[in-house]
């Protein structure tokens, strides 16, 4: 049995066929996210039907919170729509279609065939431009009473009052991101043009700054995990999303397992691929299209 | 279905007969804890016996984490015990003996009985010399991979570089327990002998630097509240344990849900009594007894 998996995110789509194991069985198509409606529906249906003669159902995985019975987008952080409702799919094809958040999906391939496979309890984080989160426990997703459940904003400090991507202040986000990474360095280099990048390539080349501003962009990752693996007692805590190669997880996982009251807990570097979203949202259709869950 | 539930705290054990409904059912005896495992033993055998003809087991919450299996305290941040066997207990009697933690048995008892009885997804938070969490998620307690969940030390801060009791620094507990209380209004007054209770004395009588402190003391709840509430998205969050009754609880609901990006939740304060701990453990218990978990 496969499916069409499909990522939507707010700047690019991607698309391919999945089957039961999790396997990617088609080349991935690539598309710019329209950022009209009327657009975004149509290539939304123009893919659907690219593939509808190969595939028995359609999976979403998509930015935004997914409500509980994973009939709505209820919050999308993108610029698109705020409420989303499954049907405006539905509408598009005669085949099942399932949506769910695009991190929670990541943590249920990472769960199913990736880094947490075999364990019952983790947590993931994506270290991309933003920080997303997706938490398993009891080999279920935590959704929440509404669905919104895993969101990685906790306050961590109080002394720098940065302003984070939700309108509060001082999240894990806003230090651990993409975007806290390069905030971090401008503040310490006083260079307003200065780059993730910057940061990554010089601290390869052994710059003393650089290396300086991705230890304090770690123990930031560190001083997060920790409240996580207090609250959560994991099994292991999964980095995914473009950053998490450039984490030293030896040097987190010491940190946080001499820091925490719980048994200690394993960090691990996600290993289900680039397209870990579409799969788990794939997956994740599958046992529902299936009437496994 | 009657059982004895016996709460096992660092300083008091209390004890008496708890019904299926989470009704105490007898007199509430107290004890001082022993502090030798010998004394210990020989009173939890003593109250045991005074109670056997009456209960169809023993429901003991106690002061430490509890393993998944219900079969041995993991750590307990008394100072008795390190690691204890419920065979210790169960050898004391032929009756069924059950235990877990005190605050998951207190956020059992709120969900059954009390603050968060009908809703799903829930946080209980027991302000009291220490800060102890339990958190039910789609109707069960959130145990983690070794039984540890639910442990309050997030870090919230770090400009003040505060050691929390369990030896890191910064923990959301160094802020809110009545320890944090009274350290925050040693820092504000300069008075090293000031207590918890001059400051909520103080505020009651309307002493400007006291209301202060306390509001100080809210907004960290409320800090730590706006990380879980992201977190866990759930129905509602529970304040109870010594201090929860100073808290206002209006104030911090509307901070909270002014600041998450999850659907808003509602603070709410305990109602299942003092022995919540007691009655949680016993409800528990007599699932368990009586084949149903």
């Amino acid at each position: 049995m496969e499916v069409l998996g499909i990522d939507i995110g707010g700047t690019k789509i991607y698309c391919a066929k999945v089957n039961e194991h999790g396997q990617i069985v088609s080349d991935v198509q690539k598309y710019k996210t329209p950022q009209n409606k009327t657009e975004f529906e149509q290539l939304i249906k123009n893919i659907i039907k690219n593939y509808e003669k190969e595939v028995s159902g359609v999976a979403i995985a998509t930015a935004g919170s997914v409500s509980n019975n994973n009939d709505k987008i209820i919050g999308s952080t993108g610029n698109m729509f705020k409420e989303y409702p499954q049907t405006n799919f539905q509408s598009l094809t005669s085949m099942p279609v399932f949506i769910e958040n695009d991190a929670n999906s990541a943590a249920w391939a990472e769960y199913k065939i990736g880094a947490s496979k075999g364990t019952s309890v983790s947590v993931l984080l994506t270290l991309g431009t933003g920080v997303g989160g997706g938490i398993i426990i009891n080999n279920k997703l935590l959704k929440g009473k509404s669905g919104a459940a895993g969101e990685m904003h906790f306050k961590m400090r109080m002394d720098k009052h940065r302003k984070c991507t939700c309108g509060a202040y001082d999240c894990f986000e806003a230090y651990t991101s993409g975007k806290g990474l390069k905030r971090t360095a401008e503040e310490i280099t006083g260079r307003a043009d200065i780059t993730t990048y910057d940061v990554i390539g010089g601290a390869a080349s052994g710059d003393k700054k650089m290396l300086e501003i991705l230890d304090i962009w770690e123990n930031a990752i560190a001083d997060g995990v920790i409240g996580l693996a207090n609250l959560f007692d994991p099994d292991c805590v999964v980095l995914s999303g473009s950053l998490a190669e450039y984490v030293n997880t030896d040097k987190i996982e010491k940190r946080v397992n001499s820091e925490i009251v719980t048994q200690p807990t394993v960090i691990k570097k996600a290993s289900a691929g680039n397209y870990a979203g579409m799969i788990g949202a794939s997956l994740l259709a599958l046992e529902v299209f299936s009437g496994q869950s």
